[in-house]
């Protein structure tokens, strides 16, 4: 690995840059299989091939931009640890980065965060701090934790680290199934979005690639829409993990390289959950099968084509 | 494939036996995929590695005999049908297999059948027949459809055919995980079980193999110890796959070759279902979790060794 392939990236990431990324976390992370579903194929008159990050380390693909963060920065940096605010994946990400790297980790969570969210940090041994669930509580709670630690701030999307990091899910996706006419992924705060995108234009340029929103939480949507960054009014959707906002750095990549974004109910959601728990057997977390919503509520586009999809991850309370 | 290996199997499998079997099913069942989880090895204290049939077709291992049997049927017999007795996977194994196959199946089901599995079976293009719940009712309906239709009756594991083909469950597990100490299936009538057996026998004779059974339907059990076939009292386990009964056949084969069996309690099986759910994020049936319930409590036995679990199916309602 040279230095040049390690260094902290601090803008768009190129090929190069993913490439790289891919060899840097690859001890670290596990490679997720495609798996898919006749029955799935038939309901949507395509053939869906789903990878799988369900299965990756922590129960999702965040483990692949926290831990390509990470490697980049310098064994000064990595020995004063890493810290962030989140209550969900990222959360995880961070802890078990931190833990793999042998050093420590500073997690702040909203007081409500549920128990089971809390323990499974501390499981990745983290120093967890509680704040109020308000976002200027969580950056005052991190500032003050970041000053007394000198611990390096992992953002979960605004950080074209983790986005290079989140785009090799895709690249192994292309990998496995080349021929892919579509690629779609949810939107959340981009970050995934982001680095699926552009390692789908680097790859396979001819591919199409769409985002999947819930309808409750469409800034993605309305942003793309109308070229000027917009935010949720409410986060009141079961799916979780889509419930942030876009930050300057995934909406420019998203407005350029997208081809649309799909929005869809609750409802719509929680019976795709339903047909992949029943038809593949694996469980998923609500923010995963936003995308195969959008292909049943669209099915003339999506019509015969190979359809890639990433399943973001799988962690639900059972 | 030779003639000889096609035979109709009325003698214990020997080891040509169950290679040609899986030679003959290969194009038509998947190979599932081994996983394992970090946090299961270190809760188990062993190496422990999960062959998922939960993803196999019709989503258990069930797929895997009922297709050896009917492709050792003459063109003649299959074209009149296959035709079973059955609630459960075995309905829908036999069910898919005469799709697959081009040919019709006759299913015959106890009236208290959830509507859910009536349905899948239906859905593989299934005849199903109702009964009422008793197993005097259901053999009398059957032999009334194969007086009628002329198909042909496939047991769901009193059968050598049956048998060798639930056998190439634990031979890919083997292919894949070739150093194995210890392999542990469910026990439910003993197809599956059977056919664990004697693969590990033959291709690794060195493995202790175990069988584990829910304490509330220990037939397979209280036979093994007194070396005489008994019959089960009850049949309220969780584990709805494994309320049946051993057979001559696979008390026979039982006897002979597993090392010991191991019974476990309805919670214990619970508490396995949730460990996988959670940390494998894949969806089993209760019956799956039977082998792990039973490692977890006898870890002295397990502790340091690699050791194979079958997981059996994920056929749930969720």
């Amino acid at each position: 690995m040279s230095n040049h392939s390690q260094r902290y990236l601090r803008e768009v990431p190129a090929l190069d840059d993913v490439l790289a990324s891919h060899e840097l976390i690859k001890p670290y992370i596990h490679r997720t299989p495609v798996l898919s579903s006749r029955l799935i194929n038939e309901a949507a008159g395509a053939n869906v091939y789903f990878k799988c990050e369900n299965f990756q380390k922590i129960g999702a693909f965040k483990m692949r931009g926290a831990m390509n963060t990470a490697l980049r920065l310098t064994p000064e940096e990595i020995r004063q640890g890493l810290a962030t605010h989140s209550s969900g994946n990222h959360a995880q990400a961070v802890a078990r980065t931190a833990q793999l790297l042998g050093t420590k980790s500073y997690i702040v969570m909203p007081d409500t965060s549920p128990k089971s969210k809390v323990a499974a940090t501390k499981g990745y041994g983290a120093n967890v701090f509680f704040c109020e669930n308000t976002l200027a509580a969580r950056e005052a709670k991190l500032r003050e934790v970041i000053e007394q630690t000198q611990a390096t701030f992992i953002h979960p999307y605004d950080n074209y680290n983790v986005i290079a990091g989140q785009a090799t899910a895709a690249k192994e996706l292309h990998e496995d199934i080349p021929d892919l006419d579509v690629i779609i992924a949810p939107i959340g705060g981009g970050g995934l979005m982001s680095g699926t995108a552009l390692i789908t234009r680097y790859l396979r340029s001819e591919a199409s690639v769409y985002g999947a929103e819930p309808e409750l939480v469409d800034d993605a949507y309305r942003s793309f829409k109308t070229g000027a960054l917009q935010r949720n009014n409410r986060i009141d959707t079961i799916a979780d993990g889509l419930r942030t906002n876009l930050s300057d750095k995934t909406f420019n990549i998203i407005r350029h390289y997208l081809d649309d974004i799909f929005t869809v109910s609750e409802s719509e959601i929680i019976a795709a959950v339903r047909l992949i728990n029943e038809r593949m057997k694996i469980i998923i977390e609500p923010s995963s099968a936003v995308p195969l919503a959008a292909i049943l509520k669209n099915k003339p586009i999506f019509n015969g084509k190979a359809v890639g999809v990433i399943l973001s991850g799988g962690n639900v309370d059972l």
